[in-house]
């Protein structure tokens, strides 16, 4: 789903000729559109810029709605997962964008374009994939649209959620002095690709990073949980690493951030398979996308009370890695000192 | 979005070794997907099987989802439709699946995959002609996903349409002794297919087809009214050609039909360049689809009264152009007679 927290720039500002899309990356490109449909918004809807986009159901409930585009060879290789892990990945990371506003998955949409000679086996085990995500969330799947492709698979997932108006978190309420919480460790998801593009033996804890990387699991209950208190000011999921993800809500609310490096979550799967390796855990657990963590900030007052809580309903600490700042900016700390920033391993457009 | 009239299978019944998708096709697929999901549907909510899925809004009203996915070199030549009208198009078809149903539309969201070597210019052409039709509509488009795509363009959109309860119109509820209607002439986007692939010279009657080809119209305004009058009793848009779709209308109510090919409407731009080049018109207006004219059964003896009412408010008539019946199976005839069936000229995963 389309997010992004840079300010938006008058679509008339263009100076085109030969220009490629490659050179404007997506958020470029979002950047020109957002402007030409922000007019057609309607009263009470909220469109591009958080991970999902609000449509009002009544007074007190809207309704959240988020898709993303999945190409073969751009975001994932056939060879390298397996039709079952796709299947729950491809509603995996929409059920995410709907956990990460606080929502419940209400039903979804699937559009799939396979090349006709794909293997009739390859697309019951990716329908089987998306099937036991969907009935561990309990969630329908309520059409889509199957064609067939030239030679490259497609699959386009929409997910309706829904909640109450005031249990809603958005990208731009994060507040000066919040602290930065994430709610599960980091990095494992790209250790996991790593062990994959360096051809490590998928054994042991490797496999179980590239497990974590090819079946990410959504945290629809604990963003549920986490709009329902007030103290949550904003809330994101992350997809790809607090160094690109956590910029958009410093953008949207005006604010800055210091990470401590010292605090970020690490399972111990990642510190030994980066140990014996030697990956730099703590820079694949900033850079590093698709971990589906789900990133907020909440009132520092309320931080013990709240992480107190959220330990006992989901046993898992609600582990605080920096703070907001009045000043703008993103800093890193480490054993006390400013770092220098990591660089986001990825993004669209760019090869 | 899938719509299929076929009685379900089990998904238990398989026996797919080495099987290809291009063997059992779409509608075969979705035979598989449907029992799957079908136990986690929600209390009111519609899937698969109609232009749109139902999600209840509220006990009067229900939002009405439909998405489609278009791949280049599938859907669309890139160098035989101008991004203009594929943006136009790609709207469009969609605003006809809400159109079929009664509804109006709420939203719009768009992924989107280009190449990196995209001109810049070809996604803002692709975009002014998207946002043309959601200023003529009336619709905003509240998000989406942006991102490289390996070679070949590939656009989905999903659109929400909204509804009371009472006005949405389905396939499965006509009735035998219905007249059936259409709401604009047919055949005019497949004889503007005709003409782009058979090279003929775009000039004067073959442009105006082709631009019906390239640029259709929802037929939204009817649709709601239609949706509004009790005697209308199923409606679906024509997307594939009467001769395909009509079935799902068929199927799913447990009837048949007979059509009257004296009375299938016809404009005098297919008229005219059809006899000039030979073609058979009634054929492509059968058989040839995209048209998105509105395809709805009502009540004979309201037939007289409606169309009248239909031609002061629209400008057109709406046409009759056979009759539901109570034995199963289509039939056609022509001058008085029974004639064989036309072929369907269009199947998703069959070259």
């Amino acid at each position: 789903m389309w997010g992004f927290g840079v300010k938006l720039v008058a679509y008339g500002e263009r100076n085109i000729g030969m220009t490629k899309i490659s050179e404007i990356g997506e958020f470029g490109l979002i950047q020109r559109i957002a402007p030409l449909f922000a007019p057609l918004t309607g009263e009470g809807q909220k469109g591009i810029g958080d991970d999902c986009a609000v449509i009002p159901l009544d007074a007190q409930n809207s309704f959240l709605v988020t898709t993303d585009l999945l190409i073969e060879d751009v975001h994932f290789i056939k060879d390298q997962i397996n039709p079952f892990e796709l299947g729950l990945k491809a509603l995996g990371v929409n059920l995410s964008d709907v956990a990460a506003m606080g929502g419940q998955a209400v039903s979804t949409f699937l559009s799939i374009g396979l090349p006709a000679n794909t293997d009739l086996a390859w697309a019951d085990a990716f329908f089987e994939g998306y099937h036991q995500l969907s009935q561990q969330e309990g969630v329908a799947l309520l059409g889509g649209d199957t064609t067939r492709s030239t030679d490259k698979i497609v699959i386009n997932v929409t997910v309706i959620g829904k909640s109450e108006n005031q249990f809603i978190k958005y990208r731009s309420t994060a507040q000066a002095g919040d602290c930065i919480c994430v709610t599960d460790p980091l990095g494992d998801s790209a250790a996991g690709l790593q062990v994959l593009l360096d051809g490590i033996s998928r054994e042991g804890l490797a496999e179980v990073l590239v497990e974590r990387h090819h079946r990410p699991q959504p945290k629809l209950g604990e963003g549920q949980w986490l709009g329902r208190q007030q103290e949550v000011h904003a809330m994101m999921d992350i997809s790809d690493g607090i160094a690109s993800d956590l910029p958009h809500i410093l953008k949207l609310s005006q604010v800055g951030a210091c990470i401590d490096l010292d605090q970020i979550p690490l399972s111990d799967e990642i510190r030994q398979v980066a140990a014996i390796n030697g990956w730099d855990a703590k820079q694949l657990a900033v850079t590093g996308g698709e971990d589906y963590s789900l990133l907020l900030t909440l009132s520092q007052a309320a931080y013990s009370r709240l992480a107190a809580e959220f330990l006992k309903v989901f046993k898992k600490p609600l582990t605080k890695i920096g703070t907001i700042t009045a000043q703008m900016g993103l800093i890193y700390q480490q054993a006390g000192k400013t770092i220098q920033a990591p660089e986001s391993r990825y993004r669209h457009f760019k090869k």
